[in-house]
Parts: structure tokens; sequence; C-alpha cells
């Protein structure tokens, strides 16, 4: 049993009993998992860098960590079901890509420069 | 057998193998994270809002779609292992509470509000 | 007088009547940034696509949109003064290349496609 | 004379003369913005948190820095010229709100702390 496609059934479930499909096209989950991304990003912004990590597994941030990615694994989920895109399937060949794209040999200690 | 925890496995071992760990501090997985929202934004931006999802199922927006929702999801797992999330039991905990506070009854067909 | 360079002074005293000038490194502020971000989307994010502007008219959303709309500028001009950028000048070319890059007689009533 | 307004009055005229005013809804704006934001953190993700400032002021990152800076301005004030938003004085507001909701002797190094 994939546990992707386990929570993305019950989001469609949870979405269908409360009629809030109305609400979920693509350009709104889109805002939605800004809106999740941006909370995920306040609880790191003023650490840091090299205590970050640290901080974040102490308690009370460790459970709000959890808890908004979790947000935004929920709205990406949604939004794929809603794309009708089987993400598990997507990320694999993605992943695929990557491995091929970014060869060891080439990519040792460097990371990838975006234009 | 998780999907999630696959994907996780093998993103762990890519990084690994390219030594990029040393990139991957929570700051910075969340800065590419955001980058890559950014891409998925970036595809649905000028698209009318009721043709936004028609449109998305035709190629090659398709498929720049599934690339894109990978990128985010990818980043996701590898920014939730990074910090020792175990995501699938946390998105079904805050799915869990999502379903006890947004009662169906009390909020049929009303989009939650935001402060 | 620039209100650019007016709002860019006032927040640099601001910072250091704080002492914050610690936490103002460059992936932190873009972290901020994201965070305002997300609350601005937050706030459109459920609204049908032909009646947000409307609703953003009204109180007490007109005032939100405003304050959220300010904090993405604040962090904007914190990040260009941390960076040494000026801002309004470059601004001022970009716009100059993309009103040569976009002509008016190439692009009539079609948006520019992102890759 | 502003530069928020003359930045405000040149795009306006830019939109016209493409007759893009109908893609330049909120939720399509915003999206826009996110775009753009996505674009300036890929410029500094993988960049270490220490020397990040450093090397934005190498060419040619320096440039790119300045480009989506500016990216993000722009959008942002097309944004609120759509919105009605009086940014110059709206940010006004806001800044001297947070001089006096983070006194000095009470935030003194001190970061505040998002929920």
């Amino acid at each position: 049993v994939s546990d992707l496609d386990d929570l993305t059934q019950r989001l469609r479930e949870f979405t269908t009993a409360r009629d809030w499909e109305q609400f979920h096209d693509p350009k709104s989950l889109i805002l939605a998992l800004v809106g999740e991304m941006g909370e995920l990003a306040e609880l790191f912004q003023w650490l840091p860098a090299d205590s970050a990590l640290a901080r974040s597994l102490e308690e009370p941030l460790r459970t709000r960590v959890g808890e908004e990615l979790s947000d935004v694994l929920l709205y990406l989920l949604r939004l794929a079901d809603v794309l009708g895109v089987d993400l598990a399937e997507a990320a694999t060949v993605k992943l695929s890509n990557s491995e091929d794209r970014f060869r060891p040999e080439d990519f040792q200690g460097t990371a990838p420069v975006k234009g």
C-alpha cells in the first residue's frame, strides 16, 4: 500500500465532506501551498545557519516544524490529485533523471548552478 | 513498503554519492523548496483561473507540471529527512487534527479564514 | 527625495537600534520575505478569481492587504540594502529592458511563456 | 517626486501598451511574485550562509541579484496598483507600527518569535 495514495484518498474525502472542491482549483491550491511554505520559512528565518538543525530538534519547535512540513505535503498531494498527476510515479522518474543528469563523478561536492 | 520512505532513502543515497550533505542544511533546503515552488507558480501564473486545470492536462504543460510537483516533493522529503521528521506519520496526525478541527457541519462550503 | 531611499534609511536605523544586523544575512532575509509573501498569499487563496479584487477593497481585508504588501516591500528594501543594490536604479534598468524585449507589436494580448 | 510612483506609472503604461491588464488579477500577480521570489531564492540556496553576502557582490551574481530583486519589486508595485494600495504610505505606517511594537529596550539583540 502506498502512503502517498492513502493520504491523497483521505484528503479527497476530507474535501468532499466539506464541499470544498469549489475552492481547490490549481491556482488557489498553489497559493495555499505558498502560504504553508511561508509558515515553514518563518520558523527558521532568524535561526543561525549553523545551529538551525539542532534548534529544530528541540520542543516546541520540533512539533511546529513537523506540522508545517505536513501542511506543505498535504496541499501538494491535494494539488497533484486535482491535476491528475501520480506524484509517486512522477517523482520516481524525476529522481532517476537527476541521477543520470548529475553524475557523481562530475558533481562531487559541487552544487549545480542555477542560471 | 512506504513510497515516501523509498524516495527518502533514494534521495539520501543520491546526496551522499555526490557529497552534497554539506549543502543540505535546513535553511538552504527551504530556499531550494521555494525555488521549485516558484517554478510551479510560473507554469500557472497567466492561465485564466477557470481554464487552468484543462490547460494543465495538455502537453507540454502536463509533463512540466509533473516535474515541478516532483521537485517540490523531493526537496520536501529531503528536508524532512535532514530534520528527522517522519513525514508520513506527521502528515497523518495533522490531517486527523484538521478532520476534528474543521467539522463538516460547521464548514460546509465555507473556507476557513486565515487571520 | 526618493521614497525608497527614505524607507531604506529608516529600516537601517530600525535594525541598528535593536542590534538586529546579526540576523540580517541574505539567506535569512529571503526566508523572511518568503514568510511575508506567504501571508499575502493566504489572504487571497480561497477568494474566487473573478471577485478577488472587489473583495480586497472591503474592510477588514483592505487593511490586511496593505499590511502584507508593506511587509514584503520592507523586507525587500532591507535585503537590497544589505546586498548593496540600488533598487530604484536596478528596477528602472530592468523595466527598460522589458520594454525593449517585449515589444508591444509582438506581445499584444499575449502573456510571455516561461520555460 | 516619488520613485515608487514613477515606477508604478511606467508599469501601468507598460501593461496597457501590451493589453496585459487581462492577466493582472490579484491571484495571478501573486503567483508571478512567487515565481520571481523563487528565482531570487535559487541564486542563494547553495551559498554558505557566512559567505553569501561576499559572493553576491561578485559578478556575474551581483547583476543577477539586482535583476531578481527588481522583478520582485516590479510585480509588487504592479500588484499594489491593481489593488489600489498606496504602497509608500502603507509601508510608512507599517514601519511606524513596528517601531512602536518592537521597542529597542525590549528587543535588543532578540529576534521576534513567530507563532
